[in-house]
C-alpha cells in the first residue's frame, strides 16, 4: 500500500505540474486560434478578391439594349433582372416545389465566365464553335479565386444552368429567353 | 306501390335530362375557365408591366464608381452585386440560421424605390429630409403595379430591410455597406 503512494507521488512529480499543463493547454490554444485566424482570413481574403473581381461583370456588354433603348445591357444588370423575375413568376414554372434560392443563385452567376469569354452571340457561329472551350477556361480562372468550397458551388451552379436537365436549371434559362 | 313508381317517373321528367345536366357542366366550366384564363392574364400582365418598368433602375446611377472609376454604378449592377456577396459571405452572419432567400430578396428590390425617389446621398442633409416621404410615395406607385399580394410582399420586403430589426435585414444591410 505504501509502495503505490510512494509510486503515485513519484509519477507525479516526474510528469509535467499543473502549472505546465495549464501553460501547454494556453499555448495549444494560442497556436490553434493562430492558424484559425490564418486560415479565415485567408479564406476571407479569396472571397474579396473574388467579389473585386466579378465588378468586371458590369463592364461586359450584351447585344441587346436596356428597355429605353438607349444604350446596350451589361451582363451584371441583365443578371439582377433575371433573378427578380425568377421569384416574381416562380408561380409559372411547370415542375412544382423548385427550390427558388438556387434559382435565384444560378441567375446570378451563370454570365460570371463571360468576364473572360465574352458575350458570345447565339447567331455568331464562329464564336459559338470555341464558346465551351472559352467558357471553361474562364471558368478554371474566375472559380478558382474563391475558396475551394464555394468555387466548386458556383461551378456546379454554372454547369447546372448550362446543361438545363434541371427544374431549376430549365426555369431560370426560361427566365433568360424571357428577358 | 304503383303509386310511388309514377311519382318517380313524374320527377324525372321534370327535372333535367342528362343531357341538360352534362350540357349545363360544360357550360360552367367554360365560363369558369373564362373566368381564370382572364384572371390569370390580368395578374400576368401586371406582373409583365411591372418587369419592364423595373428597367428604369438600370439608369439610376449611384455616387459611387465602378471598381475600374471608369463611371458611376447604377442601382440594377449594384443590387446583383449585393445578392451575390449575401450569399458568399452568408458564413459571416453573426446570427445562425439566416434564411438566405429572404436576404437575395431583399438585396434585389432594397432599391427599386428609387426609380422615383432617386439616389439620395447619405451626407445629402436636404435630400434627406423628405427623403422618406419621397420613397414612400415610390413605394405606393411601383409596388402598386404588381398584382396586390405580390406587391404587398415587396413592400414588406423593402420595409423590413430598412427598419434592419431582423438577422436578414441587419445582414442585407451590412453587405450594402461593404459593397
Amino acid at each position: 500500500h505504501r509502495q503505490a503512494n510512494v509510486c503515485r507521488c513519484a509519477d507525479v512529480q516526474e510528469g509535467p505540474s499543473p502549472m505546465h499543463i495549464f501553460a501547454g493547454m494556453v499555448y495549444n490554444i494560442f497556436i490553434l486560434t493562430g492558424r484559425m485566424i490564418k486560415m479565415t482570413s485567408e479564406r476571407l481574403k479569396k472571397q474579396i478578391q473574388f467579389v473585386l473581381e466579378v465588378d468586371k461583370l458590369k463592364n461586359i456588354f450584351r447585344m441587346t439594349k436596356i428597355h429605353d433603348g438607349t444604350r446596350r445591357e451589361n451582363d451584371a444588370e441583365h443578371s439582377w433582372h433575371l433573378a427578380l423575375m425568377a421569384f416574381l413568376l416562380g408561380e409559372y414554372s411547370k415542375e412544382p416545389g423548385i427550390d427558388m434560392l438556387k434559382v435565384m443563385k444560378m441567375c446570378i452567376v451563370h454570365d460570371l465566365v463571360e468576364i473572360d469569354a465574352g458575350d458570345t452571340f447565339c447567331y455568331d457561329t464562329a464564336g459559338s464553335m470555341d464558346k465551351l472551350e472559352r467558357e471553361q477556361k474562364a471558368a478554371d480562372r474566375i472559380f478558382g479565386i474563391l475558396p475551394e468550397d464555394q468555387g466548386r458551388e458556383l461551378r456546379e451552379l454554372w454547369e447546372e444552368f448550362d446543361a438545363m436537365e434541371t427544374p431549376e436549371a430549365r426555369f431560370a434559362a426560361a427566365m433568360d429567353r424571357l428577358q
